[in-house]
């Protein structure tokens, strides 16, 4: 339950080299946004399949952050994704995250990613995070 | 673009043992209905794994008959599921599939499976099938 | 630490529709094999996929009974499998079970089914389990 | 079945940003060896994700240049990723790559990554490429 402000302050400070950003949060989802530049294209004018998965996995770690608390610890499990369409080299990709389950010691997400501007998805992403027991409240006293 | 009824004629012809219901399909949709009986449990009352199983991997399959016309060559060729929750095992199972993309030769969807009359999915799987080339369209003359 | 005669008692108790031969297991290994019946075929002669996908899953399960003992609450939570070749109908399926990482909540492993008797695998499989904590070792006294 | 040397020189000429080394190729394998610099880490001094992901994804490419010939239109479509253990920061990372099953459409194979001189994988993946029609011989004449 950490705010959009709050996750967009710890991901600058922690992860200097990231270049996405953070659309929105909320409980259980998050939009990030990634702009497109030479570094994330490949030959023929498209988008790097690691630039996708990266982003997913990074709108999965926020998502997370909204819901339950900032959680640096957080360590990606699973990822499984599919690459549907061709991403648009020269527009920057969207990616809705939405948590399926948030259980004590790991998260489950799916992702949706979209050339902006496009309505079919480019790819799309689930995702399981195994979080540390630090985040779990103290159960008595 | 085969309708609920036809699609619902071939499952009972080429599957006599499929023992769920297609609830409604559409264009890129498609909702199942497994009722859960004694075959479909496992020890402590709840849904077996393969169960959840095959009732996405059949809800993906008449999701492609429901949008390019009954394809009974039709075949897996990937399959991914998360289990979020114990399914009850006195409860009838859903499956609300969604396909992604619709190819020449490939088909990608997402089904959330719930515990009837519960918000939360149980499990949530995505797969992937190859079309048989006799469902393309020629392309010249 | 299971001998494959205690795995071979407990799923036999707890399982008693499983209808697999577990050939053996070891650290980290198990090897089950399926007899193919009219059940587990499709129109076409081949094995379903549902038979496939319980087949890997209870591959896995049995070889976390072989390495850290028995494990009734094991639960599956992600099974990825990707079908490979159309398996022959008249045949048994063998699933060879090799985990990659046990730790102390969760095991990951991967699974080749064949069609007995063949070189070539015709599904691929990898899975999470969830470990409950009963079956950790004490940590004090 | 192009020869390493052939690889080597496509990769270099299509993929110029890319930093990873080609060890070894083979029919149906491929080793790659991935240098850690500070662009591949992440907080904590271990490596990133997309680095593991980005690498297991070459690695596929790279077999399957090996096994069916310069292949630059293959495309990613499934790939599914298990992270086990926390790659060392400081040290290479190894990819060793087998297809599982290589069609006229697609290909399928999984991916064990390691930190240089560890014998457990810190990684192990699968997933599928899209062959362009381009590769098939042709059928007359």
């Amino acid at each position: 339950m950490a705010s959009t402000e709050q996750i967009v302050q710890f991901m600058r400070e922690s992860f200097p080299g990231r270049t996405h950003d953070i659309v929105s949060t909320g409980d259980r989802t998050a939009t990030l946004r990634q702009p497109v530049g030479e570094v994330h294209t490949r030959p023929g004018g498209t988008v790097s399949g690691p630039t996708l998965m990266g982003l997913a996995d990074a709108a999965l770690y926020v998502a997370i952050h909204a819901t339950v608390g900032i959680t640096p610890h957080a360590v990606t499990s699973n990822l499984n994704i599919h690459f549907l369409r061709r991403p648009a080299g020269d527009k920057a990709v969207l990616a809705v995250c939405r948590l399926l389950r948030v259980g004590r010691s790991t998260a489950v997400g799916e992702v949706a990613l979209y050339s902006e501007g496009e309505d079919d998805p480019v790819a799309h992403a689930t995702g399981s995070y195994a979080l540390p027991r630090a985040i779990q409240p103290p159960t008595r006293g």
